[in-house]
């Protein structure tokens, strides 16, 4: 398959070095630097303790390439409309559009470049982290999760999984992909945002009463937004989990919490902000998760130092 | 009048030691220094940039005091029911309880201790900051407002007045004081637990609009909550003096964000806890109320460096 990876991050750099094993590989980056390193050196990958080099090709300028088969966005989501404009050309009628990306909704965006049978959502369980220009840690190697929002007439989700499985994933096809997505953003709304305004690690929720019960409140919100979406979800069940995860990981600092810290913008609008957005749709309100998200922002804005 | 004041913090000096002028007045303090203090040397007032003396019998022990005529609540609230308990032999079936706190709702705690017929409830427009020990800056003197929650069988209102009056105070009395406490309060839940979980000063309400969306959520909700108690609320009005009060007062810093950042308990359950109470008994929901109250506790108690 040809495919385009856009954003040469951490995902975007195991997903696209592992590709290029069987398949001709553009990944797409807007940085020149990453690009060069790239094309030079290969993609470094720490993989159980050892280092191995994959081949993708790098460009930074797409309008010479041919139509994808498929483009896989690994960006922050806040850039994904961006990206796709960006590049346009490598989208043709017979195009796939793919997102493992965090959060939930990313197929309203998808589906202003292509038809809803193109789009191909899902979650991923692999971990990377940057060590360096064009240099990741692999982290613990999981499921990739796949489904469509229409029958796929094509083919494509077995096609899909096969390179995946060959390239070194573990691909799994999803009947109900949205339900997967969920039970993921469960966890993610419960706990990122909160640890991130309170500037907590992860622990702090299981910890402190009061912590819990914000938790408590956006998990009971996003479940009425999956139930209305016609989506299971079991309130005790997944409040025992958002609970066991703080317990779990609690030195752990969410992805919202870092970026807070660090000064930059978040993404909160792909988190909690996709079911602000879930809900409109559904028309239920969830009051708790529209004052965080704005929380955040006004957080994003403050005076360095007040 | 035989008055006991219960906390000699700057409220409770302030008033405590005019009253003295024409009173019989018992400032009462848990802290041994401060009573030694102002029984030595009394309370040193500075009052339009002069120094002032006033000298009210302070004690830290009531239990061989009388009942009071009338006793003035100027303790956080958070200790209002403690005081109240430690000092219940000042208490008679003819005593006043009287509350010039901040936020709403005192009335529940002081009905503990003697009927609604004998609460008197309020609010101040002076100022006070402790410079030293029972030493005071008296800023701006404005309305002291009184009223009840029945009628004033013993016509006990224009008397306090007519003693407050005489003691350099303006009090003024109101048929409807509920709806007086309200139109404060409206504008301090906008302001106060939002600056205090931001770590901004006030003026950043009215310049960031994400900070101002918040400050809008919850005064709507403080809105529908005051419209269902009966009270008159005039939301595109009061938005507008929220703005207007981020503006004048720009680097400002409300109480609950002094607090907060110097790892004190807060009054937020005097202030935005006192709309969720209210909210219960109306029947309302107010979920940004009981987030942002759950918030506030949940930084009262996060380690000091996350």
């Amino acid at each position: 398959m040809r495919i385009a990876v856009i954003g040469a991050g951490a995902m975007g750099s195991i997903y696209g070095g592992h590709l290029a094993l069987d398949n001709e590989v553009y990944l797409v980056d807007t940085n020149p630097k990453v690009v060069e390193t790239i094309n030079d050196q290969g993609i470094r990958l720490e993989e159980n303790g050892e280092d191995h080099i994959y081949r993708p090709k790098a460009v930074t300028d797409t309008s010479a390439l041919p139509q994808m088969d498929l483009i896989i966005l690994f960006v922050k989501a806040l850039f994904s409309r961006a990206a796709l404009n960006g590049n346009r050309n490598l989208i043709g009628k017979d195009t796939y559009l793919m997102t493992l990306q965090n959060g939930s909704g990313h197929e309203d965006i998808l589906g202003e470049f292509v038809d809803k049978d193109h789009i191909i959502i899902g979650t991923t369980e692999d971990q990377g982290t940057i060590l360096g220009m064009a240099h990741i840690r692999h982290g613990g190697t999981g499921g990739t999760n796949l489904g469509m929002l229409t029958p796929d007439a094509e083919g494509m989700l077995p096609k899909l999984k096969e390179t995946l499985d060959r390239c070194g994933f573990r691909a799994k096809i999803h009947e109900n992909i949205q339900q997967l997505i969920w039970n993921k953003l469960f966890v993610n709304v419960a706990l990122s945002a909160v640890t991130a305004v309170l500037n907590v690690k992860m622990g702090f929720i299981a910890q402190d009463p009061h912590a819990f019960a914000l938790s408590s409140q956006l998990l009971h919100e996003a479940v009425a937004v999956a139930q209305a979406m016609g989506l299971e979800a079991d309130e005790v069940h997944l409040l025992q989990e958002i609970k066991e995860t703080s317990e779990r990981v609690p030195e752990g600092i969410t992805s919202i919490c870092a970026d807070l810290s660090a000064g930059r913008k978040t993404e909160v609008d792909t988190i909690s902000g996709s079911v602000v957005r879930a809900a409109k749709k559904c028309g239920i309100e969830v009051p708790a998760h529209e004052f965080l998200v704005n929380m955040v922002h006004a957080m994003e804005s403050r005076p360095k130092q007040a």
